[in-house]
């Protein structure tokens, strides 16, 4: 892995300090990577990216949270189902925003397409356990409050609380696996 | 559109009846898109793709009409949505098979980049409410089943059988969207 990511402070650029990128379009018309790719904010390594991570690990947890605090949530398969998921999706986007901040301090690219391919098949299989989840209580959510009509025996605003924020986590999820893919594609 | 779709039968090919793909490359260096992209099974206007619309209907159309057949779907929320998405999705796949016919008969390319973007949010819209309905059929199918154990008085093997083939329909559609996708990044 560390062979494959450059650091983005390269012998060439302590003897060339103004290298420009028209500079670097002119080393051979190799194309330069660092270059290119730091400008796509939301790419892996960005602090865009990173923002994203958070935003994702924050409403995962919020979710997690609001759902846990409920006392009957165990007796519905869908709620049990929907703790799990985001709490995988709350670990990835953890495990995701610690190495952009890694990536960030010592000013590495992550750009390297094995490891944007793991990332995207990562995003990929947590942003659609999480949005079956989330559909799955908001199914379960609509039963109780207007099926039944039985919201005074259950905790239906703290259900329906952590369901949108199942939702909201899946829509910060789906521009990483997005862009990831995109990047992937037009390589 | 019709401006912009080539017919695959171009006069140059009715004078040089044995032009082959070394010699459409040599056309000057220009990219024939009709030779490169003819060879993408899986792009619209290929028997992959005609093949994959059809199984995409057939499957929603049996979801809906297994779902529709029980006695007390409306009364369920998540089942009536069920069927209003499946619908949805049948009307799409049956239109874009229809188109794919069209195509073949008259031996047109539909790659063009606008066409496949059309198709493409097209493709993740109705994958997106598809996989949603199944989710959320799937959390209330669990519920009566596992949860209050009250089989008896529904009819949950029907439930499951509609909510699987939704899950079948929405995997027939992924590859679609994927696929034109990955076209429309890497052109």
């Amino acid at each position: 892995m560390s062979s494959r990511s450059h650091p983005a402070v390269h012998p060439l650029d302590i003897e060339f300090p103004q290298l420009t990128e028209g500079a670097a379009a002119d080393n051979g018309g190799l194309p330069d990577d660092r270059v290119r790719m730091k400008d796509i904010q939301g790419m892996p390594g960005t602090p865009a990216n990173l923002a994203l991570r958070l935003f994702q690990f924050a409403f995962a947890a919020i979710s997690v949270a609001v759902m846990a605090a409920t006392s009957d949530f165990p007796s519905v398969t869908a709620f049990r189902y929907l703790v799990a998921a985001l709490s995988l999706q709350c670990l990835w986007s953890l495990s995701l925003a610690m190495i952009d901040i890694y990536a960030l301090l010592v000013k590495r690219c992550l750009t390297n397409p094995r490891i944007v391919a793991l990332f995207t098949i990562g995003d990929g299989i947590t942003s659609t356990l999480t949005f079956a989840a989330a559909c799955a209580s908001a199914g379960i959510t609509v039963l109780i409050g207007n099926d039944f009509n039985n919201c005074s025996q259950n905790h239906c605003t703290r259900f329906e609380t952590s369901t949108a924020m199942a939702f909201v986590c899946w829509f910060a999820v789906s521009p990483s696996f997005f862009l990831n893919f995109w990047y992937l594609a037009s390589r």
